[in-house]
């Protein structure tokens, strides 16, 4: 027996999304067959709607509904500071944080010559004309290669574009709630070399 | 920040699906606003299409693109066999195996009291009538507490209006490429039970 066609071309479309194995993809295609279509509809509504109604900022290439987009266009957050990160989700995981009032710049990926992602296929260019007037710019790329080789050729960038702006990169070391029994190598190297006087 | 409305929207419809979490759902949202437009419209249309698309057999309650299904259409299989399973997944496994050409019965569940699934919410009450002519009922719910409660129910019913037909229970043992050692205690003693001379 083989599957009805429609059935098999919804499970190919989860399969696509990250993460998403052939039995999860399976599972969800025949989940949602029990689902009334009035939800189903909504359900495809919400993926086209997603699509339409989301731009990306000009400045700063976090995805909003307006454009320049939110964070850009407040006048009370502090415009002498410039975060960069990979992903939109990392501004919102900052933003948690609460410990952030500046700007910030949205590379949307990493450098990853594996992938064949090159500063060419990211918001990269754009950042030497952004950092006038800026005191500060924070490295917020993830601590991994990919992330470790762009903040790394990020700051070349701005060594020669901007000499006198301050470079920073996010502190890294042991996460809140960590044991340090388990902690990798790596990172207790990190957390030594960035340790602080109490 | 709050997220922009449609996005939210998307994330709170991936979350409803089973076994994705609110970060799983972010993720989801996240990878398809770098997907082209075009491919988003095509999952929408399958979503849509798979519901109008697909029908519940009146005789099995499989699903299919056809009423009566593939199966029950089939000539070729035998008919004095019927084959009881909780999910429409379940007879592509069985099918899968290549090692039964009967019929089927999908039951679209299994009694779960704690859920509030009683024999009334299942299609159960219509297999004595579907029991005429056939030789042998194969009762191949989950070896799970519902579908063992499931499956008793079936053969009280059957042993009521049948009381000629053979019920017979899907074997349950260790599965092929297990070790024994990492077995739980209940399978072994089903598998111990279920032995059979070489």
């Amino acid at each position: 027996m083989k599957l009805p066609r429609s059935i098999q071309q919804l499970i190919t479309q989860f399969e696509r999304l990250p993460g998403v194995g052939p039995k999860s993809a399976q599972r969800l295609t025949f989940y949602l067959l029990h689902v009334p279509e009035s939800e189903i509809q909504k359900f495809a509504d919400s993926l086209v709607a997603m699509k339409k109604n989301t731009k990306v900022c000009s400045r700063c290439h976090n995805v909003g509904e307006e454009d320049p987009c939110e964070i850009c266009s407040d006048s009370t957050r502090d415009k002498s500071l410039l975060c960069i990160v990979e992903q939109p989700l990392d501004v919102l995981a900052i933003e948690r944080s609460g410990k952030y009032d500046g700007l910030y710049h949205v590379l949307h990926g990493a450098i990853s010559p594996l992938n064949n992602i090159g500063p060419d296929q990211l918001f990269l260019h754009d950042i030497v004309k952004r950092v006038h007037n800026i005191d500060e710019v924070i490295l917020a790329t993830n601590p991994t290669m990919e992330g470790e080789a762009t903040a790394m050729y990020i700051q070349q960038l701005l060594a020669e574009g901007h000499p006198d702006v301050a470079i920073t990169r996010i502190g890294h070391g042991l996460p809140i709630g960590a044991d340090i029994e388990y902690a990798d190598g790596i990172t207790i190297a990190r957390a030594m070399e960035g340790r602080r006087k109490m």
